[in-house]
């Protein structure tokens, strides 16, 4: 007999994420989850964000790490609200522990939450967080092969950002097989190369989620 | 009431490791279980590896990705035999799945069998193998942080590979922190620094590795 015993972990997280969905409703947070592995760029991203669209909307960060509160400390010294998670041995975030970060938050303040998730490009996708969006990062040295060997991550992202950019002819990055893997996996989902610490490429990335925030804020008035 | 879900899958792994163990040790097979983030160059280090090695051992590797068999047919492309696992979603190799890759290995033509670990930095510390002993590769564009957020694996390590090392000046990459961190989470780990694909560095680690395998088998010849 085989049991899967990760069911009940899925279910309860499911559930857990649909209540953290309606309180994200109820006070118009706009949730992204951002998912990448390790040392992508996650939080270089979410400053270039920050300084994006920061005038346009109340935004706050929640940081899941293993251990350490570096990320939190980084996003708290730009001025903006972080929490940091740290999971202990967990390689991704799950709905109660978003649940007991946004009890530390003002959501009343907050039009945009971003939450970093553990880099991991495998079990974060398998968790609902009550996120709006996921979109992932992948970074130009970790290779242009990477969709065939984590096809799940690209299926299921609504955005691929192709951070450092800058470092294209340093590596030995091809594009266009990228883009054309990526295509197959989710035709639908822009990809946007930047490079988050120079500022490359970041506006069309920023314009495209405030697009969503925007969609998602009228379809709400709507109803 | 709590229920740790992770413990009968852990305790199951754990037997199946000391079977595969036995099964090695009765063939004199020295394993290792490479673990790296994705994309930080586990492939091309094994490449590497192999080139330095193969004349003085029978080597083969088992490949674990979540999908996609372009690792085991680059190793095969070099000569070597490969065996590549799909772990479907799983995020981390286990012992049954070793198992189940030796069964098509002749371990008797084998000295040093590499098994490379799915692309995850969490994950794979917490499942014994049956190797002699765990390694793991930082890539230097994933940042000096990292031994921060993910000390488990530095802890567990034997040695520390730190890949793309020519790309040090490209990246704000503090090695001397890195190698601080590193040293306190574990003193004994030695750090080799190389660039698996040019080739610098790559002596160093191959020749404690060739170091780790004369030892092992000298001791089993005591006994």
């Amino acid at each position: 007999m085989e049991i899967d015993l990760s069911k009940p972990i899925l279910d309860r997280n499911e559930r857990l994420a649909e209540e953290n969905r309606r309180v994200f409703d109820e006070k118009g947070v706009f949730v992204l989850d951002l998912m990448a592995s390790p040392g992508a760029g996650k939080t270089s991203t979410i400053l270039a964000t920050i300084d994006a669209l920061r005038d346009r909307y109340g935004i706050a960060v929640i940081e899941g790490d293993i251990a350490s509160k570096v990320d939190a400390e980084k996003i708290s010294a730009h001025g903006i609200p972080a929490v940091q998670i740290n999971t202990g041995g967990a390689c991704h975030l799950e709905s109660d522990m978003i649940q007991r970060a946004i009890s530390a938050l003002d959501l009343d303040e907050i039009d945009l939450l971003i939450i970093e998730n553990v880099g991991n490009l495998v079990c974060p996708t398998e968790f609902n967080l009550g996120e709006n969006a996921k979109v992932m990062i992948l970074s130009v040295p970790e290779g242009h092969d990477k969709p065939y060997k984590y096809p799940n991550i690209f299926e299921i992202s609504e955005a691929v950002i192709l951070n450092k950019y800058d470092t294209v002819s340093v590596f030995d990055f091809d594009e266009d097989d990228f883009r054309s893997v990526v295509g197959k996996l989710n035709p639908r989902a822009p990809i946007f190369p930047i490079s988050a610490t120079k500022g490359d490429g970041v506006s069309a990335w920023t314009e495209w989620l405030a697009g969503r925030i925007d969609a998602a804020r009228a379809s709400a008035e709507e109803v």
